[in-house]
């Protein structure tokens, strides 16, 4: 893919009772400077419409067409919805939900990743899909499913959850121990009185929810593995599937060896809350996807227009298609693509927005701002491959997540792991210094900055890379609720943080105290006070420096801010969660003090660099530029 | 019926072992004015103890002693709840839930309306009463069954449904066509493959969500059909069924050429909220009544006093009990009927208002004003069967209700159909103009004024029907999302309001915004302005004068208000929903042109008139009154 | 127990394989002055780990370690957590849910108590223990499994639960008069036709509601006596089981022949809202369990820091935790005992506070304040079995609550019962004079003052006692919506308050309005505007003198405050619920009419007697302290 990809989601198969309407897509999608189009996503019934019965050929029709007219293909393996006659006659390919019911056909979304059936049914086609199209031209990369998502409950299932406890923890003594079983007597006597943690199941084993998380990351990965399979029989064009932000239901970092290419669905929802913090949760989302490979990805769906599922859908004010489209490219997608191309007469998705509205011309509005990204993306074509290699990572660990996220804690009303990493990543953002969001598996020696906010969980090996890295001169942030568990949520023994790094911090954090939603302590930075929330733990110095002290409550006095030498590096604790301003004045110190570099603009204004290019989103005007500039 | 009816519900049976009570009936009943007892509404426990051991004795004593003291009977069919030996010795009675699980016995209105054994069952009870009572001259009216309702996902009502389905579509490729089912590879490839739409089914269909509710309906008027036919075998008095409000679940209007007599239960909740809207509200339900068939209706349920099943069930302060009553009659309504005559002892409306009390007597403050209505009844007698015949038609289409309420698009939060058809209604009823409710199915050609908010689905033939009525000298006035889909919820491809109906509005609505719950925009009318909320549409005139435009947001300056000449006829569009004081601006002026007249009052006083009576509701002093007046 | 127990849960078995930390426990204990040690509670599977293979080895080597050390043992018989064998082989211990869906194995509190297999194994457990145990000179009460509670709707308890209906209602046709079965058809046949009432059963019929909430209290009763048979074989040491403050599963009343010691698990929620309501509730369950079996009670669970169940877990603020132990004192308990004495390492209660932390150290502030707390404790143990006997009973009646929070009527959004007693409660409270929480089936004799808050339900008796009460001089207040249904829910006929009491409080209650939730309704008292709200009653008086009238609404100059002289005593009728400074005025009159002294104290300052000490609790200053002082 040697340049800038502008397309989407194409759904010829529901009107190929209409040439009319398909001749004119194509000569819409010349106006519109469309390069790529995404076929085949749900389009299993029209592939094959009953068992066996491929009809292949209206594909093949469409490829070349578009071939023909400059245009190039996405093709989609159509796992993501299987066909009527496929749920009918293989009941187990139908997932069994949480309550124990298996689902009926229809909506999407909803086979089961274990089920032979379905897997073979799925090989079939994709190796049908392979050997016709996987050396087409026009072909430049495999889509395989869709937004992989959640969970089954069926024996299957469960058989299989089972072979993996069994594989990982060996024995029932092990696993009895790892996951403390012996609290309300849930000791196992055999890997068979296992299941996996359902409403009326027993939530309070936090080691079985976990490994129940994982165990749906392995085997979601395990079935794209074996539709990638299928598809590398006669094909060795790169693959792709299509994430969902911080979609907390997989680890998605357990892709990147599987998958060629990171892609996602970008959905904002623009006016309805403040647009420079969804703007800035956006990016957020954009380097995630960067990270997870470190290399370039697709924005591969994003509204031209509005959605039509979230609560309240506004239309894109003039200004933020350009906007929206020049962010994602900033922080490092070689592409602006749509869902979707046209919209569809019928069903759920029929006002969701598209690049051609039931209205049909190129007249409208939102045609005319697709119209002008497409003439941008040729304009800057050059941006195509250009890395981004930051100083600076964010941890944001899924599997920390989902211990803090099931965690029976303090504030069971929300610990906001999330909120609190893009506390932490606004103040960088803002100043357009370039960040990697990155899990705990990730080689930190790259980096001058590490900040971990709330790692909460340490796996084996975690603690002496962190130790590692400050020692060899390394900057690191963490906080509160930090080094108390392991990967099987087992509390470290001896004080918190554990294992070492309260060495590494300087400190002991005796206690923790709550604040409610409406609460706030403070403490005093650079002689103002910053206002603080969630959290307040109360931390004894071990040798680190106290550079601020709470100010109120019984706990008034205690360090809330620490400073520690260790080895060449230093290490910093907030003992609580601060707000926006004084991330802003910390890091703007940190950052200058490291000499790493942003932009100096106006408030409302992001300015960012990617290769020879800088990107301005000025949010005080809606509107954005891009622009080649010397560094 | 020649005369105004005053009574209620009376349930004797669960006081048979009291004949002191029954005794002290007759002389309250008389104190009270009461001419109309409805007798046996859930009473087929009593009437039928065991299977085919029919006990009908005891309520031919009933009957006969309150007919000997001048007390007629309105009938009831006994269906609205079965006994329990019916329920245990017929399962499939029993109704499915939307969860698979067939329900228990007891509570009310859970039998299947397919089962053919219920049917039977019913038939043979309801046989019974008509052969003893169906020309007894006691009894003036059958009331079939009890408030209809309600769903039932077993497999006799999926079989019943795919056999509806043939008969509609005849083959499953017009299905697929009509619901688009190519979208998310929903193609069905037999009638056998469908299911009823439930929590864990396919949502995203609209087209069978609308079937499932068109045949829901039918299902239900079949099954009220199938009563009155075991009825019908023995007596000709006329019958009605009591509906309620605008309720969700049936379309009434179909119910037009079943039912004799339109009735329904009216329980406002009385100062809750704001009462002049309350009124307004119940006002609107009343004429929704009365529309149905053009012809007087019953009120034949409502409170004398509190319900018991609202989160709150304040008392009717003094006065308001006239009013409500009066205010049902000057509607249309020729009765005033209670639910309730006397409370029970247990169960769960034990403590829902009646005439009389738990205490007995005739003391109280709610019998002595329920026996004041009973005399003011006496005195306007002649009201009886007196018609309205409004100029001005407001429509409201069930079909259309569906569609928009279960739409996914951009307020997902709510596009409030109902609430925007009373915004119009309102300012109509504040001048006392009489206006009909009808549907898209009603003829219009009688009305000078045709109002049809948010008239999103055009069945076949309706746009015709608007288009020949402007043409002809009508005035339309329609609102933003008009016209966008057919009867299977297939858009219209083309442009917005479609099907012609662009053209006698003449314009063009290119774009929707969907507005924040606490978002406004607003437009100049008559040199104020004026707010307006939920959608915002974004609309090119083609032919329309612009009478006002939006004030704020990227569309500032664009039309917000149209008017066409068509014809002879002239077409108004509201491209958003204004607040209050636009509509009664708007509709003095343009009931003014038209020659239409209401009446003259201060604010918080609602003056209308029915025959020769003129009713005048007085919401500042809670009183209301009804005078003869010449036109 | 000849004196104050400091200790708590203790759980060794999670430790086994750790003698070190066994031993630390050891060293900890008598450093924090800990005498009692709670073993077992959730030891089932350790104890037993397959059927019939018993370990208690582990649990004599405890139980003697602590001995020697000078602790001794509270034993738990483990019921309250069934291993996993148990629930794999024995399907029906394990409880169905209101679903009908059969528990899983895990978490706990979810097995059947009808189920002869759970009954049978648990008695089989208990023998063990009773006999290797129970004359053991450490161990000095059994601890009745754990925090009883939940209901079962298997086969086993519907078949129960209809025997149990037999037993009473005798014949099918009483029944259906007891339950007005005749409202909406609902006769029943036979026994067999009664199912419990689940949410798609019959919940209109509210003598089915308050019958399978009786026998559910009564099968756990049952369920309970089972256990402690068992134990009883070898065993004549007292028993407990722990109770949950108003937990509203069970009447706790019933067990006060059943079981020697009452105990309960105390845990308010800290500094999340007023700290004196908290308080101030928590007295009130204080009071409930003291007055259960008219004798001193033990705190058998409390934290000594957090919880990690309520949505915000706060850290006890310096002094809360002395304040919270003493207030428990003051009111009659002999003990402060905590869930739990160290934290686990893993599962759902890891971060609920402890004694020991993961820490593990005496260093922490927790264990200070525990320490603190058990030195006290030896100072004041002469207050060990000191009773206290109040002049003043509060009716707080289980199946009244049961009635009023179930009832359908005119304040569905919550009729608040609770609520309502601890305005009253407040008032006595704040001047630290000692109160009973009793029951209707309490001998009323020895009161000065009765108070009966919404005695909606007269249960057979009830009336006479309260009747003979007054008649011999006793005071009696009482509130709207009293009098009202029987022990079956059905209504008295003939006025409110029924049954004679109309003529104890001298009034006819003729009907009742609700307050919405905002809005008050106000009468004077003493000339001050006294605001109320929930309900207020339209009250005609028949002898009683009126003390207040209302001052809004169209019942403003009714009463809503009256008094009655009643044979030798009088009573109060309060027609609408005041707010707190009501009651303040009013029971600071009325106790010193009666010569009932308590103390004089500042705002935010509570003092109240036990024996020959004085407790005063400071709000302000949040501390406390205890002193002899002569009366």
């Amino acid at each position: 893919m040697p340049k800038l990809l502008h397309g989407g989601d194409y759904n010829p198969d529901q009107w190929l009772d209409r040439p009319d309407i398909l001749a004119k897509d194509i000569l819409l999608m010349k106006e519109a400077s469309i390069n790529s189009a995404t076929l085949g996503v749900f389009a299993w019934a029209a592939l094959e419409p009953q068992e066996g019965n491929y009809q292949l050929g209206w594909l093949e029709d469409i490829i070349n067409n578009l071939w023909d007219n400059g245009i190039s293909t996405i093709l989609a393996t159509p796992s993501g919805a299987k066909p009527n006659w496929l749920a009918e006659k293989y009941p187990e390919a139908r997932r069994v939900n949480r309550n124990g019911q298996r689902e009926l056909a229809g909506e999407r979304h909803n086979h089961c990743f274990t089920s032979p059936v379905y897997r073979e049914k799925v090989s079939a086609i994709n190796e049908k899909l392979a050997e016709r199209f996987g050396t087409h031209p026009a072909v430049t990369l495999w889509h395989i499913s869709n937004e992989y998502g959640g969970e089954c409950f069926c024996d299957l299932c469960k058989d299989e959850f089972r072979k993996w406890l069994k594989n990982k923890h060996k024995t029932i003594e092990n696993l009895n121990k790892s996951w403390w079983t012996s609290f309300w007597s849930h000791t196992y006597n055999s890997f068979e009185q296992i299941s996996p943690p359902v409403p009326y199941g027993e939530q309070g084993l936090h080691g079985l929810v976990l490994d129940w998380k994982r165990f749906v990351t392995d085997q979601t990965l395990d079935f794209c593995k074996h539709e990638i399979e299928a598809v590398r029989k006669y094909s060795e064009k790169p693959v792709t599937t299509n994430f969902m932000e911080f979609f907390g239901g997989l680890n998605y970092f357990k892709f990147k060896d599987t998958i060629d290419v990171v892609s996602w669905d970008s959905y904002p929802a623009w006016h309805t809350k403040n647009d420079v913090t969804t703007s800035m949760t956006t990016s957020m989302a954009h380097d995630l996807m960067r990270s997870i490979k470190k290399q370039p990805f697709l924005m591969i769906e994003s509204t031209p227009s509005t959605t039509n599922w979230q609560p309240i859908s506004k239309l894109k004010k003039p200004g933020v298609h350009m906007l929206s489209s020049l962010m994602a490219l900033a922080h490092g997608s070689d592409s602006v693509m749509y869902f979707q191309w046209r919209k569809s007469r019928g069903a759920s998705e029929k006002f969701h927005g598209a690049v051609v509205d039931h209205f049909g011309g190129s007249e409208t509005r939102v045609f005319q701002d697709v119209a002008a990204v497409g003439k941008k993306l040729l304009e800057i074509s050059d941006l195509a491959g250009a890395e981004i290699n930051p100083d600076i990572a964010i941890i944001y660990d899924w599997e920390n997540r989902w211990a803090i996220e099931t965690l029976r804690g303090q504030r069971n009303v929300g610990a906001n792991y999330l909120d609190s990493i893009s506390d932490h990543y606004r103040a960088l953002w803002e100043m357009g210094i370039p960040v990697d969001i990155a899990d705990c598996e990730c080689d930190f020696s790259g980096y001058k900055l590490v900040i971990a906010p709330m790692l909460y969980m340490l796996r084996a090996g975690i603690e002496e890379k962190l130790r590692d890295f400050v020692k060899n001169g390394g900057i690191l942030v963490g906080t509160y609720m930090t080094g108390q568990v392991d990967e099987n949520d087992l509390c470290f023994l001896g004080g918190f943080p554990a294992c070492g790094l309260g060495e590494v911090f300087g400190l002991w954090a005796e206690e923790m105290d709550a604040l409610k939603d409406d609460e706030r302590n403070s403490f005093l930075y650079q002689g103002k006070e910053r206002f603080s929330r969630d959290f307040a733990e109360l931390v004894h110095p071990k040798g680190a420096e106290v550079l601020g002290t709470y100010t109120k409550d019984f706990y008034a006095g205690h360090p809330a801010l620490l400073k520690n030498q260790f080895g060449k590096g230093t290490a910093y604790y907030l003992a609580t969660r601060p707000e926006a301003d004084f991330c802003q004045s910390f890091y703007k110190d940190l950052t200058a003090e490291l000499g790493i570099k942003g932009f100096e603009v106006e408030p409302g204004v992001v300015k960012s660099r990617r290769g020879k290019f800088v990107f301005t989103l000025d949010f005080n005007r809606l509107s954005a530029d891009v622009k080649e500039e010397e560094i």
